[in-house]
């Protein structure tokens, strides 16, 4: 269960409002990079864990902070549309270095919403919850989760220089220190598993005798003229989990030809295709013709 | 550029068609855990690699595998439909201790296809390139190819304890022993770049003492009660990336209730809104009127 | 800023887990009538809340507990897959007078997550934040969010109705007796701006004499043969609003047919529609060949 | 059936073509407050109308002349395009003081459509058919047509503000009007059914009995401190509907912790999770290698 | 403007109610070879027609039809649903040879709708209409009609091949008739235009000097080996428009490797990118460290 | 199986980097009109293909060239990105005649990669495999092959008009070559299995005695008065598949109104409904309250 204090977590000032800084800040609220997908996610993968409970904890504490996150942003937002032109003419008017204002701002800010922020992306677009990764595998989660916070913590630095705004430079600085810690919080999860290798491979408790082991620690090439791939790492020497050694091979097709069957009737298929007609054969129209009669029949 | 042999990259055979376990191989095509996935994600990273040419020609060469990866599992799926009934009756005749065909399996391979692979997941859901994480930034790019790798195999070998077939096992112990390498590849991009620590906080380009460092290395808490949030190598110790020590203690808000302007005229708010009445006031309802009598004159 | 105490809202018991009622449950979640949505709804309504704060803090007050009814109902779904079958052997073992399990439920919660919730509806389509209805004009608003619990409160007896285990029929009637009262609660709040009427129509902050009056209380009939439409309480009699007196009349065009310039040069259209070729014309190959000789020279 | 007689239902006129406000107008089109949805929503509505025929009717004569309502608007965005840039060159000769006129405009009126209306909104974003509210329960239909006639007239005003064009203001006036009956037309039949009150809660045939009555009218306080969340009229007096008294209190989880099962072999998770480790272990590694080993005997 | 007379193009009966029929029929409605597919494809065409009139008057009489192919289908799920289990008792009760309905049943058509027809796909997903292909090319939008067309009588036929109701399969066959003439109609558009070579390339109002016509008629082959690929009518021959000659040659690339500029300062890449490090240094890490370093000063 | 030698298919070479340019580009990458889909779509037809192998080695053919068109616009779009503003501060800087540059440019090529090309459309919107149009029947699918090549032709086309760079341009007009022989290639395939009329109607492998052939070959008329619809090619005459003779007449309604059964108890509808209320009630709060008290008891 949930409550609320109705603050915020850290101040969110602007001083000088930009209706296009406003778009660029929805990315951090409904885009891929952003706090609804984080928050969502964390959330699902809490209230699926199975396991030891401290992780799920772990997970809850900070979805719950997530959602302060995407408060900040909002508001953020909003603060930034306050003197967004509602028309042309005032569009026109405000007119200035930069270019015209409702060029570069999410009209929807004003069509759809009260100058206020929406749960989309910097293009409009909607956040789906596809994004939200909640394998149930704790190794494979923690790492969706830095990388979320890696791409997160990018995208708030990008946004922290693109803004000379010391309030929404201050916030993001907040945001930003808490993507650093977020980021060392979930590899500590993984440390504190044993480390990443003796997680490897995720799943590991697949037994790994079933897998076609010679294909586990090669690095297959796949250049046209049969060169070998860059090597690196990843080519040679012990494997990081402590188990293969790496090596390198140009890759060599070992299935044939897939053979479908042809289609069967009543599948909606041409009757030429039908027919099976063999290749050099000047006269499928006939076939079509043929195999239609005999339907006909 | 790119070529073809026709040839499978390895034997793709079906003992007994089974067209439910042809819906759930679509997973492995279009769901997120997907081979479209790996395939557009690395390819846009290679393509968007700027920096060390070597880690381009690395993700070109995997990318250009996972497209052989795709075709497996698209022929898998078209020869597990071989015998998928095309009516209810035929349905009916089949229909053994497993229940009716039909009901399990995806409609769509009989109606919207010639009984073949689609491109969406399990459940009928389109792919959406929205997932293609391809961030310009080497270390979140290689984590976010590691996460990939490990859902995917995490979903092969769900897959592979599904499936009794024994042509089907054969090829998923050769896609898991694929995500195997792969995870082990990406992984030893970072160790070639420093290992992760050196990486971290990602991006590790953004001058640090820019963020509110306060807030970088300290696990907030965010119990109701105040009480600590689950303790463990993440809330004490030095921090993974060396630079800090990690640190616990509750939240408390530190900006104040948001602020925003009222509504603005012709922002299509409530006129009650606009008035700002007052809380408690219990004639609302005049407001509204006297602002619309004032909007008239 | 929002906090939590890791404890359910009200109790979640499943005595005989069902994964196709699991499967039942995701519309609840991750549906159009479903808890993610009013959620996000209530908490973006709240952050963009122009006008008297306490219909932010009431917003705010409802999204806060929104949380945790997903929370009870993705706990649902997990006990509900407790004993899912993970194979299809299992499955067939397992086979009853319902048929196949796997057949009815989403595989996806055995194939995607360890057998817990998705941010998805009953098909498995994600839900997207395109849902999240928040004009910034209270009015509206408020009937968005009584349809959001009239919906919700419709698909929760429906769920109630479907089962038969006594634990879910007692998390049901809590739940539903909440949409029950965030009904009662949305409403209240137009009532204390005056009532309904009062707020017609909406926006009420716009003059309304830039409107076309003449069309606005008058029900327009579009039956073929120029017959009355079903005549009601809308067709005759003082408007709600108190503002009109509804008449009806059938529709008759006010407007002529639509002109638009041919297509121009260079918009890639085809030559034969920039010629203009009136109708009738039998030699429109000539025109095409004439158009793209003159673009030749 | 339908019928078509190519005329306008009401003139639509663009005196000065503005290719910026072409895209602006795509939000009445594609828009979730668009004519599409309602178009749509009336339709399906209608089609799977049970209970009286009349009601049915009203929904399919409302349905037919939304389509007249996307046509105008369609012809509106096509004579806004009329000049539209087609190339940089053309457009960097045109500028003015609005700034670029390609920066602002919809690319894809350019580049995928001959200068005319695409079916998507603002920022492109298609519409798509969840949208379409038709719960088969009248009231809630009828409750989110109003919200969606609000939403639309809202968006109407919005643009009619926006724009200087009087051809295009007139055009406006029309749709506002009609957004403002069909308002009153949706509410007339709430009332014809014996008005709001007597359809609470929706819906209404469920016997209230079966719901968790105790938290049917009272308000649920979620404020941190326990301090109670904002009164009004849902806090206090006779409920709406006349059934029962509301109320006020704190809440209070009633539920304990959530208890998932461990995970399962065979479904994916790391071996740590499935050994269920208590917390504060140290030794994590131990235990993975553990179970691992005892996977592979 | 539009008008309806409230009844069915032609009869729609069913004779005995099949739910899981009820899900394949959407496909005919919301799928994307589906009648709201087509009913707003030719409207987006004929509001944005530029050219002879009489091709818009076309799309608009066609499109008008379209609307009551829905309302056909629409009709036909409803009455499929009449008797669609409620409860899992009542799906159990009624479980015969062909296993549980609500395993094999759009779970909506309980849950979301009251057993009527959603704007959905067999699988549930939704239409979203980007799949409205509406260019302005006369010809490219005549071929896009003719292919939907083709797929929607394919789509007929599979559903009159998978049911034995006599009603159903009525209903069906007029509608596979009325694919069967909507596919001669626009292609008898072509015809009119010119016929198809008269067309070619669409579009034909570009100069073709303009394009590099040396591989305008030039099968290019991607064999690994250098093979040719399949010959045919492609490969030689006069081509189809008349203006060249087929041939056919392997594909050599024309362009070097991509070269992109190293990650610029503040751009969110790795410190580790930006130095450009040579293949092959093992001292990453320091690399990172030096440019960190420099950052910071 | 797919190789790869790094190389460029044709050179990309961009003089004038062109931030706005890199946005409309997109559409050829991620639009309905763009390479992935052509891609996706020649793959996933190859990889179901069924019937002769020589179609199937064509489509795989050119599905491997096209990834190679998606490489060369991914590289365009970069290098159109070299020196795109970072920040606003940057962009007012650097503006010039055209205005504002982070106005017009797709935002998330500074936010979400590291200036480059995202799998999305020039609105921002990720391409969705929806649009993968693989039917099974080769002529069906040759025809959707045509009009992709097709839209894809005249977006190039329109992209080369936009731009003014000698790069840009020349990158165009190959591709422009390509989609004239790649429409020239899949209308050779129709012509080999005995041109388009003998593939008539597709699906042509269902009996046409099946259909209702009374409306194979008529133009039916939706004008509200009765008049006929447009004449053409398509209303007198032999049809194009030379089986039937093209008529047209006005449409009258076939079948009557639709009945549907009333809402079954326990199917979420309102009382009012189940009652079936007789038109005219005006009582109809008494009827609601009837049905609930009979529930109760």
């Amino acid at each position: 269960m949930y409550y609320t204090d109705k603050l915020l977590q850290y101040p969110v000032r602007v001083e000088r409002p930009d209706p296009v800084f406003a778009r660029a800040l929805q990315q951090a609220i409904g885009g891929i990079e952003g706090e609804i997908r984080v928050c969502l996610q964390y959330f699902f993968q809490a209230w699926g864990a199975r396991g030891p409970a401290k992780y799920r904890d772990l997970l809850l504490n900070t979805a719950t902070e997530e959602i302060a996150h995407i408060e900040m942003l909002a508001t953020a937002v909003a603060l930034n549309l306050e003197k967004a032109p509602l028309s042309i003419k005032e569009d026109i008017a405000a007119d200035a270095a930069g270019g015209s204002v409702l060029n570069g701002m999410d009209m929807r800010h004003v069509l759809s919403t009260g100058l206020a922020a929406l749960p989309t992306d910097a293009n409009g677009v909607p956040f789906d919850t596809s994004h939200v990764y909640a394998s149930g595998n704790l190794a494979a989660d923690m790492l969706a989760n830095v990388t979320a916070e890696a791409t997160g913590r990018m995208l708030a630095t990008k946004l922290y220089n693109m803004t000379e705004d010391p309030g929404m430079k201050d916030m993001l600085s907040y945001l930003i220190a808490r993507d650093t810690y977020h980021q060392q919080q979930f590899l500590a999860v993984i440390e504190e598993l044993g480390g990443l290798d003796a997680n490897l491979p995720i799943p590991n408790s697949f037994p790994q005798e079933a897998e076609a082991t010679e294909f586990s620690y090669t690095q297959l090439g796949f250049n046209r003229d049969g060169t070998p791939p860059p090597a690196g790492r990843w080519s040679e020497g012990p494997s990081l989990d402590g188990k293969g050694e790496y090596s390198q091979r140009p890759m060599e097709p070992l299935g044939g030809e897939p053979m479908l069957a042809p289609p069967r009737p009543g599948g909606g298929a041409q009757a030429q295709q039908m027919r099976g007609v063999a290749e050099g054969d000047g006269v499928l129209g006939k076939a079509a013709h043929a195999v239609k009669e005999a339907l006909r029949e």
